[in-house]
């Protein structure tokens, strides 16, 4: 692709030779020619002097740079236009294979996809231009929306919504039973019958081996634009906000609310009927055990106010001399006491 | 359902107009006409007197309310119980799936299904009344009891024992290989072959992704009615009692041993080779790095006694004000000393 | 299996009538008669006098023991090639199940079994000997050499490849997309598309539910004889070395690169972008915040040298104590500037 052309799909401006083909992406260390590279960050400056890179795009304020350059107030958002623009993603139109076996009233909508090996239940929809990998399972009723991606194996319960766009990856579950039971007069546990559902709505997009578990009564909900990465767990009854982001392995307990433009960093835990306010960032590991307010930073288990918790990690190898120093004191303080005939009245 | 009807199902006592038809369930501020609700905090006692519902299920204790009461010593248990009776599970029985593939010598008991595209490995039996969704796999000669529910893409491998009414989520894995290698002189790891099973006994929910590893030699053992949330990991030769609640998340290396009703809170860590006393509760994200006695309560990385966790977390901001204070001491004591002559060794 | 034929298959020195016969493999404490059994540590030494095996694997300074020995260097290595030579895994050659769906261009090498139900897109390859149990997904264009194992309801995508030998555990998910977004102007996720691979070297077991993400660009590597344990994350464009253990439930974030030989254990995080030097150790549930020297041995939450990290975890309770006699040492040295008419600047 001409760079000319591409500055014009990413609205980018155009410094040098817009007739220099492009023909892949890389980092700005490892370019070669041929090669649309990129940076973010002010510590790669230097390498816009030496890159054998065909072309770079930079922000406005990037110092100049010998090769032809795209420069835009997004350079990040730029080159993740670019990636998609040299590395098309094609979605084979592949019909419905004749392994898949679907069950009475199912509706497809134009242009599906549905894979080798996949199980449709009952009454099953499925939006227009939506594909679905082999060897998923769709249950009773539910309805995916238009232009989806469902990777293999993903599992999709009975009474599940998923809106328009929306992304599965691989082995994730969506509509599994929410973890809830009332203890008997034996201490035995009775299970709570979980008969509500779940709805994602447009753009979500949800990791590998997710769990999203169904409501006790009524809906599990994750809001529009959301991202949630690989092995993260989402309990019954949970309410996720917008374009919120949910990092590796956090697990999210039952009724907790997560408003939206949200940051949870990988492992945070976060216990039932919280919540978290919109802006808000937790750190990786953290466990937030109360209600946060809007814009929180938070980090630590239990999570506190990220400036805090920073001066405490800070002071903590300082407990050991602070021990000494204080034992080193007592003793002054009592030689002093004894010898200058001070109070008596000691602890 | 007339409420009266219902009073006798669920072993309450009912005060007010049996008559009064139930059609759904759902929670005090939320319930409208035709609902069922329930109360069991107090904190929720004041929207008695204004409830929409039809009906309300309430401790003996609690006060009066102007809708039917269902009175009852568990409110929780009784709600449980309601819903079971209001949204009644109908687990279809399908038979044998055409597509479902069976090895030689499979045993299957009365009343039993088999989903779409699963795989049964030779002498495998299933119990009866048990149903198996589609696209799971079972090894070969593993038993599954009976009334078992098996939700799709769930993967048993070989010697595999379940008990009766076990239920399996979507995902979970049981039977995997232990994570065992010897080191050779050369530092590489030599693969320690897992010849062990699992043995999984009645009533037993294991959650969605679930990960429960065969054991090396002998058995890994989950005892009746444990209640196994999402993506939790048990590893080989692990031994759980009876009664149990594993929060999602958990994961309990090697050999160790959990006793009967202990809690795990979401994410926590247990080492090799510990052991938990009966009726425990170990907090969230907490590391259980040694052995804890019966009726423990601990919390923290490494955990601890719940109250001097609490404790420690309460005081570590005080940390930063602790440093200054030592160190205004020591001025204070410094010129003290000075002034009053006092003894001369300093440090 | 006579004793003195199986000293000879594991490089042991007999002690001992060899012509004894064992038929199993237990521990020192439940071994019965016929079974061999081995004791690593000295606390078990005692048994070695009063244990009912057969025969019994022992280090070369090991006390004696009346019942048969083999003596060696690495009782443990020899322990567990016991176990493969009494335990030997059948792996049964079934060949191309006929359920299974194979794309054009498939190319299957000698002794290949491929199980029910599986789907290998176009153009995949399978090394010889590899057996794939029923299930499986293996993506257009993915590598799999040979003599590999991979278990029931792996999802391989396209663009991966897998060396010699490799063994992957049920429902474990590799090149799923890296998590990976561009914020535009209005907060909305853009997502960066992920182009790249993953590359798995020989010998490498991959855990059950694990994910491993692709690459944006490149490839996300698994060095040789790497093991990982259950339920791992690695995100895109990790990059782990040899012989590197990795314990259930850790997650390693995006471009993080970890050495040879490196032990991390169970739940640990490691962010993205550090580097972990070869040889080191990562106790569990801590968080590499940054990067680390080759042999270093760190503990926490975020993770410190582990020799700090256990003088601060004990002394931690103490800072109760320590906030108590600091009161009590600003009471007396108030009282006693008060008495002694010292210096009047008090703050």
């Amino acid at each position: 692709m001409k760079l000319a052309e591409l500055a014009e799909l990413l609205g980018c401006v155009l410094v040098g030779d817009g007739s220099v083909e492009v023909t892949g992406l890389s980092g700005i260390e490892e370019a070669k020619e041929g090669d649309l590279s990129f940076v973010v960050h002010s510590r790669y400056f230097p390498c816009l002097a030496t890159t054998k890179a065909a072309a770079v795009i930079v922000h406005h304020n990037a110092p100049s740079c010998p090769r032809p350059t795209l420069r835009t107030d997004n350079p990040y958002l730029a080159f993740a236009k670019a990636l998609s623009c040299l590395y098309p993603r094609l979605i084979p139109s592949f019909g419905v294979h004749p392994s898949a076996i679907l069950g009475p009233g199912v509706h497809l909508g134009e242009g599906v996809s549905i894979g080798a090996l996949c199980y449709l239940g009952k009454e099953v929809e499925i939006g227009e231009g939506t594909t679905i990998y082999p060897q998923v399972y769709v249950g009773e009723g539910s309805k995916i929306g238009a232009r989806c991606l469902i990777y293999p194996q993903v599992t999709i319960r009975e009474g599940v919504i998923l809106g328009d766009r929306v992304i599965v990856h691989c082995g994730a579950v969506i509509g599994s039973d929410g973890f809830g039971y009332a203890r008997d007069a034996d201490g035995r546990y009775f299970k709570i019958p979980q008969v509500g559902g779940v709805l994602v709505e447009d753009e979500v997009e949800i990791g590998a081996n997710v769990t999203i578990d169904r409501a006790t009564l009524g809906l599990t909900r994750i809001g529009r634009g959301t991202k949630i990465d690989n092995l993260v767990q989402i309990a019954h009854n949970v309410v996720i906000g917008q374009d919120t982001v949910i990092v590796a392995q956090v697990g999210i307990a039952g009724s907790a609310k997560v408003g939206d433009r949200v940051t949870l960093a990988g492992q945070v835990g976060v216990v039932d009927h919280v919540e978290i306010g919109d802006d808000s960032t937790v750190g990786p590991q953290s466990g937030v055990a109360q209600s946060l307010p809007p814009k929180s930073v938070v980090m630590g288990s239990p999570a506190i106010p990220h400036q805090t918790w920073k001066r405490i990690v800070l002071s903590l190898p300082k407990i050991l001399e602070l021990l000494k120093t204080l034992r080193r004191l007592e003793d002054r303080m009592g030689r002093f006491e004894e010898k200058g005939g001070g109070d008596d009245r000691r602890e």
